[in-house]
């Protein structure tokens, strides 16, 4: 019998214990726990992996803290550009967003795309023309408009990077509002258009959130979602929305959701790297995860992922300092960790 | 030793000897000649396998009969959107635009994307002005205007497909320009709104063009380009433009440039499908290739893709009726086909 599973996280970087207070850790742990629990009350309840990953997102996705929805970081126009992208691993259908503006939470959208339309990926005011069809619940800037998100901008705009400059400076995922901890934070200063590609710069944070389920009918579903890089500029568009790099399930292998420098999962295909490495050497979930890590640090790329397989195992690996990573099993109580 | 070896595409789809002219044929296979000169040249003279595949795009997407860059379809605006990638086997290297308007050759702008920016994907507004900044070559509006594009824009659009439509409905890779082959062109008349997204809508032509490499030191490139899709709305983002869905390089395994019904290809995650298979399962190029449509034909998607090994081994495979193509190796003859 399958045993019902859900794992998430909330983004992987530089995460020290060092520089957290005790009081931002417990916000940081209530917003795992109250996603955890959304999702695992629907699985409970005999409701797909789907309802579950979708509904576990969306908390993510209010949640002030994590660089999703509500706390999404700014482009460099001031704006608030999101991606997210969901897939059923019983069907292998998709859907996904990038780059759009104000909807309160773009994995519903992602969900709308998968199941309204013949496409899997829409993006930018395209994507938001189909959600105004849709009826789907938007928000206004102030909405969105967080203190240390827009400190990030600043800092990131003031460091001169306007040329070819989309990389995350400092979204750090431990804000400290209104402390200045710009010494905490490098600011690389060196313009993006010297650095050649091969070494994309590695941005000290990586805000995502996602989420994976296995339901009581052995069906996986993942989705995952994010607010970008602070300072993005160019329509760049990350792994978050592409199946296959960010995202991707299938009741054959596994289901699985991404967090990280989003350049090297694309490159690495990292999430279909991990069902493949399950489909073609047959081997374990947890195996196959940690060698899409280890393959993803062979490639230069930090971060980190979740992934459930069709009997409920979970499996969590990271090459960062920390993660924000949570997960509930039928066999094991609710876990949230955040350090290596 | 390697072997220098090219292989190129120009659509896979409904493609009938019955259906087409001598005159019509001769043009195809001259376009598809040109293409494949252009990129031998380079390989011959021990260029590298990267300035090929790029060298062989452009002619591609300069020849007015195939879906790219100057023959590329018509949004449902009447606007030319363009998608592109490239891809570096010898560093894992990656650059893509999407729907960007207005580029005289989208896989220049790709390439750019790869060696001056940071990142993988750049798309719509924003890879434009990219492309502003690096002062590459644009084009108006008339020199992508081609009048079969634009008859069947006025077809899909006659068509009532007016509400979440984005699929081609008779991109034809057999234009008579002039005559009316309205009866040969099955027109979906049913709201895409009514069709679960399972059944992504099967187009009757996959208009894309690509090219794969094997240099002189055994390095390994794909590109790939295509106009995207008919009437297309609301910013669809396709295979084309996605690493690892419609395009892949690694010197470890192959090169893969797909064409055919993008969706299945993003969902199926085709081109490091094959990579993959490689990898993992140990198999050759012809039979990681091979497998990688069969599965492609079990989830239901439609199309063809190029791939080339290190050894200079080519495979050609596709599940439709016929797929524009051509290959020329260090050990075979130049040879073009366009039929099953």
């Amino acid at each position: 019998m399958t045993k019902i599973a859900l794992a998430i996280h909330g983004g992987a970087g530089t995460i020290f214990r060092s520089s957290m207070t005790a009081e931002l850790e417990r916000e940081y742990r209530g917003g795992l726990e109250n996603a955890l629990r959304a999702g695992w009350e629907i699985l409970q309840k005999a409701g797909t992996s789907l309802d579950a990953v979708e509904a576990t997102t969306c908390v993510l996705e209010d949640f002030h803290l994590f660089n999703a929805g509500r706390g999404s970081v700014f482009t460099h126009d001031g704006k608030n550009e999101m991606d997210a992208s969901i897939m059923d691993g019983k069907t292998l259908n998709a859907g996904a967003v990038a780059f759009v503006k104000n909807i309160k939470n773009p994995i519903k959208l992602a969900r709308l795309v998968m199941e309204k339309t013949e496409h899997v990926l829409l993006a930018g005011d395209g994507a938001n023309q189909f959600a105004a069809q849709m009826g789907i619940e938007t928000a206004d800037d102030q909405y969105f408009f967080t203190r240390h998100r827009w400190q990030q901008l600043e800092e990131a705009i003031a460091a001169g990077r306007t040329i070819l400059d989309h990389s995350e400076i400092s979204t750090a995922e431990t804000p400290r509002r209104g402390e200045n901890d710009a010494e905490t934070r490098p600011v690389l200063s060196v313009s993006s258009s010297d650095i050649p590609h091969s070494a994309f710069r590695n941005p000290h944070s990586k805000g995502t959130v996602g989420a994976v389920a296995c339901d009581h009918f052995g069906n996986l579903a993942a989705a995952t979602s994010t607010g970008g890089m602070t300072n993005k500029k160019f329509g760049r568009i990350g792994d978050t929305a592409l199946i296959g790099a960010g995202n991707y399930a299938d009741n054959a292998t596994c289901a699985v959701s991404c967090t990280g420098h989003g350049e090297f999962f694309m490159i690495g295909v990292t999430a279909y790297d991990v069902a493949a490495r399950m489909k073609y050497k047959g081997v374990s979930l947890e195996k196959a995860a940690n060698e899409g890590i280890e393959y993803l640090t062979e490639i230069g790329g930090e971060g980190g992922l979740i992934a459930v397989d069709p009997s409920g195992k979970v499996a969590l690996p990271f090459n960062s300092d920390g993660m924000y990573r949570g997960f509930v099993t039928a066999e094991s109580e609710m876990t949230i960790e955040i350090y290596r």
